[in-house]
């Protein structure tokens, strides 16, 4: 069926220049972010000429997706090492769950479900183990949530270091965690009077331990396994990770096997004694837990190209661990002037935002910046401000508003603005 | 650390009593639904003791999970057959996308965005062709939406035909999608003013083709890219699909290439005349869209086995293409009392609804329904309610109150009630 003839090329150019609003060069276009074939098979021209292929019973992406997650750091030559999630390429709020960043230290478990336990014991009346299956059947909730390593964006205090925004603030990702509610399982062992803490372990070889305080594990933390609709993957936790909304990553306890109840923080590693927050004064803080107000611009981010002046539609993520994101401005003249972009609706408390802003690029330099503002009133620092107040001894937490340039040829660079 | 000793065997055997409230041999529960390994290697008894794997630079699941999608019909031998979301096993609202529903005639397409264009044409002033590149730059949008095949539930009008929740009710699955809102697409194409119609065309070897009323073409449809933060899967339309909130699973036209502005609807198969809904007087009812309110219990359902009485959590679905759910009811005496579920926050417009409802099974046979409302007052019907309106002449469009029975020994069925 045809019900209207196709139109002249001449017509079709036209339209095309038009609908673009003229600013666009359609071979630099196609040349630019083009995918690549892995196969050595090309795809039909027309591919309603061709029977199509089987369809899978556990889908796959196409083969001419290829991104992935890049190892961080970069100069990580064994295959123990992190990976970033390419923000660059994410769409929407939720990060495919085979892009999600990772941080381990002892290389990714390979757990069988049937074996694994978690127990819950010290200060408690009813010590108890659990198998997976229990878990599983236990009264349930459902969050779409973000997490954030402490160490993102920790190449950024002296100097602009990250090429990419994956390099910058890849280690931040947002799934929907599906779990059992902590103060459940803790109503059930009964936490006793003197108990003001509990210390989660992981079942990986590092024995990742994390104090976490007993008001926040009683309010919304979730004992999860399943991420994005299905069990989680391995690389976050697999089968069972701790969820703590709007806190550091490592304190969402990976390879969930162990939490006690106990009347203190133990000060492992992770708690600080690792990882501290040095101040100027050359004190450490330590059990330091939320991700403050944050935000990033996605596109046109650093690395990329655009092709020639013209519509583009500026993209990032905000969040914070305070809660709800409740304001986004864009800046596109490093911070003199800022204009509110559009928040995607829904915008959920310790979820990821989506923001974006209609920009005509008038092929002149321009200082691209986001920040926001959560549902406390906290406005996201320039760089400048967070020095003045946390010095340069520290390494985690940097939250400060991220500077992309684009240069006169369209590329986009990382900047100190 | 060890911060407290691990308590007495006897102790922890008890509180797992108390904890599963007396109902669960835990033997039984492990043997159930255990997850099973494909490799010959067993898993370590104590991973904190072995060195981790690799990262994976995409990521995998599991290989202690082998959740795939059946083949439907259960018949069909040839490999091009569609394939269902095991609904008995999915969390939350997202679906993996590993995991979305398929219905094809073709096989699937094998697209290289490179050469995938998209032509509007027809009733408009400035006819465009447009490159993917194109596309993906252009103002976008992201909505959590549920899909539904009109054909979904259509074994279950005579009698109970199903054995599980993935077989009657498998047809539907809920992703975040991304893409451009057709409205812009359409005002820059400039619509002309007699153009009541768009009709949306496939690049399958089947030249899908629907038609779709000019008012919902300009009010909420996107043609889409992003499927769960990355691009859509081959099987849901890579690279361009429409999305058209709310209605049949037909009309939201995949590897779309196509989209003539037009003034009448042009009766293809998909619009009616080669999957018509037959009314008792057996006229047919064509140019159907909206899939009305619809709640299924996804646990217990069917070929599940319940291993003791105790207490467990009814799970299931409710979603609605008239826009909001409103309420879900359950029932676990075939429909005489019903009690509200609990619905996770946030519920969306045109998203599946996850409710829940604890429950004790006392042991004895039980007939749990689900019902729900939405935004329009509308509640969902009995299968007596549906035939005594529809007759059954059809085929399509069964979203009547599903029964599953819990017999004495916990198995569960597929019954009418």
């Amino acid at each position: 069926m045809n019900p209207v003839s196709a139109p002249e090329p001449s017509s079709r150019d036209a339209a095309r220049r038009r609908f673009l609003k003229g600013g666009v060069a359609l071979g630099a276009a196609l040349a630019a972010g083009a995918a690549r074939s892995v196969a050595g098979q090309p795809a039909a021209d027309d591919p309603s000429k061709v029977l199509g292929g089987p369809v899978r019973p556990y889908g796959e992406r196409s083969r001419f997706e290829q991104t992935v997650r890049e190892k961080w750091p970069p100069s990580k030559t064994d295959e123990f090492g992190s990976v970033l999630t390419p923000l660059d390429e994410t769409l929407g709020i939720i990060t495919p769950s085979a892009l999600h960043y990772v941080v381990q230290r002892g290389g990714l478990p390979d757990i069988d479900p049937r074996k694994h336990r978690l127990l819950i014991h010290g200060m408690v009346d009813r010590p108890v183990i659990l198998t997976m299956e229990e878990i599983r059947r236990l009264p349930s909730a459902s969050r779409i949530l973000f997490l954030e390593c402490q160490g993102n964006s920790l190449t950024e205090w002296r100097a602009p270091t990250g090429k990419s925004v994956e390099a910058t603030h890849g280690q931040t990702s947002c799934s929907e965690w599906t779990g059992v509610p902590l103060s459940l399982l803790l109503r059930e062992a009964g936490v006793q009077k003197n108990a003001t803490w509990i210390l989660a372990e992981g079942a990986d070889a590092t024995g990742n331990e994390r104090s976490i305080p007993m008001a926040k594990a009683m309010d919304d933390v979730l004992v999860a396994y399943g991420q994005n609709g299905e069990a989680m993957r391995p690389e976050n936790g697999y089968p069972l990770r701790l969820i703590v909304p709007g806190w550091t990553g490592n304190s969402n306890v990976k390879w969930l096997r162990r939490i006690a109840v106990v009347d203190r923080p133990y000060l492992t590693r992770m708690d600080g004694v690792g990882q501290p927050t040095l101040t100027p004064d050359g004190k450490a803080r330590q059990l330091q837990f939320v991700m403050e107000a944050k935000s990033v611009i996605t596109f046109p981010s650093g690395r990329q190209q655009l092709p020639a002046p013209g519509f583009y539609e500026i993209r990032g993520l905000a969040w914070s661990g305070r809660g709800l994101v409740r304001r986004v401005e864009v800046s596109t003249d490093g911070g003199k002037t800022w204009r509110d972009a559009g928040l995607q609706a829904p915008v959920l408390r310790f979820a990821h935002t989506r923001f974006r802003l209609d920009w005509r690029w008038d092929g002149r330099e321009a200082v691209l910046q986001s920040r926001c503002t959560d549902e406390t009133g906290y406005l996201q620092p320039t760089l400048a401000e967070l020095v003045g107040v946390r010095g340069l001894n520290s390494l985690y937490f940097n939250n400060a508003i991220q500077s992309w340039k684009v240069a006169a040829d369209g590329s986009v660079h990382n900047i100190h603005a």
